[in-house]
């Protein structure tokens, strides 16, 4: 039988990003994320996950054009994202409002067309129904701001910072692909079934929800409300580790090391964030690892990538139920780029299972 | 590497159904499918993947009572199903109606009141649209019929004939499970990540959707009639295999055999479909078997569920594209079972990939 939860079982090959958990290293196509979070925009890794190679200037150009031109929804999906209740959960209105925007649109071709269309789309689902949840009209999308600026702009009609702009862009870049997590290997399941690329981002989105994979950031915003001052945090992480808590944005399946992303979000965060809640978190930080590393020394639990999004996100001015959200937005451009790997060679993904019921039992009719 | 699309890569354990390829035998919780298609009511296969025994009459009444309890939708779910394009794909209006009932159902506890609410509802997703994108207004339930007849009742506003509601009944306890088929699987994986019973049923949806998969059983109908009639089954499929078309209905990822499902369903069949079409099936089956064993006789290709689902989903007077829908209707009911034995002993499924994409490049900024 294969390890539970599929821990270490390789089921294929990728050309899309490499995760080398034993050394902190992440790569798109050959480049190191370092260099991506610092010198590329989201529109050029997305151009670079579904294209396969660094755009030109040109094609960049294009790609920013289509993508703009893309934004606005299909009626249908605005009239949904308008009848779900406004207590519903951002995630649940990301993933309804995918799968409106599906059933909206004709044709069901995996192709590149589609994958930015909906990458660009996502965005725009996020931040309507955070306008329509709070009684606002939504904002139209503006063509002349790039994807990250535009997303920002569409929740407050106001243009971001400069500073908020680097920030959004940086993260959005860092979390747009990461090998075969479980929302991606979804919707390559979906994909293997020669179902639609909507129908795999649909799945994707509901699976990103789960706390255990993209659902958590906001907790560790919680976490250092709950800490409240630097002096408190040892104290605090002691009685929470007493209690069997788990202390949020520590530790990864993969990364038995720190997360590259969350050592760029660190930087970003101590350049541009509130200088408080930077101190606070980086005090958070280093006393919870010292205390795992004391407590738990075989584990090797270090901050992941959900540790210094929440600073980060907070310091763009998303409300923290928005967090997972903003992840799903830039992970749409990696999971279409799977989704579009996956049907290029593609075989039904099928496992067996070992039945472990009862047998020879009779059904005599009641 | 596991095997491509994890060919009989065995990924964990299940109480709840045994396939047993090689021997085309299909048993649920201990009992083997032929008996429940004789003996069973939908309503008892639920209660037997979900709890796990077969129920008393008394427990069989209560679970038939709750469920015609929770046959209405939530309002936001059923207004977002009006605001669909009438043009709209059944299962891409099943799998919006899903997460909306998500989106609008507070709490997700994942628990056998949510899986019974849910597959009560599914039923009424699919008929409610069905009636909406015909200019019709949709039927309310009526609590004093079973699963399956309300199911047909809410479509026409007609109460099934005995037939009618016998084929129903043993199409939904036919395909209620099945292993871990592609959208189970897919269920599974997102209930791993912690997320919530409608995320799961949502992907599996979308997974059902794709033609290898659970997407063409009305396929076979339209084959069917390309046939015509029962003269010219010989020719039409050495034609057919000549042009290197894929004969409906044929050939299953795990059935080495007859699948079991579909002798019972040609059973059903031959009782009360129309002989014509039964006849032409039967012949289709006959010479496509003939020549497929003449032609590929490594392959061990037989009819699986599709091709007899076809004939039976055309006598309760189903629409063809409705059959995938009706799929789904009895599959959620394997797919809640799946996802609470999944809650119940969880470990975050996340495998691993091989990295074949280029290392080492250089990212200049543009």
């Amino acid at each position: 039988m294969a390890a539970k939860g599929l821990q270490n079982v390789v089921i294929g090959t990728t050309n899309l990003s490499l995760v080398e958990g034993e050394k902190g290293q992440l790569v798109y196509r050959g480049y190191a994320i370092e260099h991506l979070a610092r010198n590329a925009t989201f529109e050029e890794i997305a151009y670079l996950l579904w294209y396969g190679h660094k755009p030109s200037l040109e094609e960049t150009k294009t790609l920013r054009h289509q993508m703009a031109q893309h934004r606005a929804l299909p009626n249908a999906a605005q009239t949904i994202l308008r009848d779900l209740p406004r207590s519903t959960e951002p995630m649940d209105a990301l993933r309804t409002g995918v799968s409106a925007i599906g059933a909206a649109t004709p044709g069901t071709n995996i192709d590149i067309d589609h994958a930015l269309a909906l990458t660009a789309q996502v965005a725009t689902v996020i931040a309507t129904f955070h306008r329509l949840r709070q009684g606002l009209e939504p904002i139209p999308p503006r063509a002349n701001l790039d994807h990250g600026s535009n997303y920002l702009y569409m929740m407050s009609g106001q243009e971001p910072t400069d500073a908020q702009r680097k920030m959004i862009n940086a993260y959005l870049v860092l979390l747009a692909d990461h090998g075969m997590n479980a929302s991606t290997f979804t919707a390559r399941v979906v994909t293997s079934t020669g179902s639609d690329l909507y129908s795999a981002v649909t799945a994707a989105v509901g699976a990103l929800k789960g706390p255990l994979h993209g659902g958590a950031p906001s907790k560790v915003l919680d976490m250092l409300d709950a800490v409240g001052t630097p002096e408190n945090a040892e104290a605090w992480i002691r009685s929470a580790l007493a209690r069997k808590e788990r202390l949020m944005g520590f530790g990864h399946r993969v990364y038995k090391t720190t997360d590259p992303r969350a050592e760029i979000l660190r930087e970003i965060a101590r350049t541009y964030s509130d200088p408080n809640l930077f101190k606070l978190a980086q005090t958070v930080e280093d006393k919870g690892l010292e205390i795992l590393h004391e407590t738990k020394p075989a584990q090797r639990l270090y901050t992941n990538v959900e540790f210094y999004s929440a600073a980060v996100m907070n310091a763009v001015g998303l409300p923290r139920d928005l967090f997972t959200a903003t992840f799903a937005a830039s992970r749409t451009a990696g999971w279409t780029a799977h989704i579009l790997e996956q049907a290029a060679d593609n075989r039904l993904i099928r496992p067996d299972v070992e039945y472990t019921g009862p047998m020879g039992l009779e059904w005599s009719k009641a």
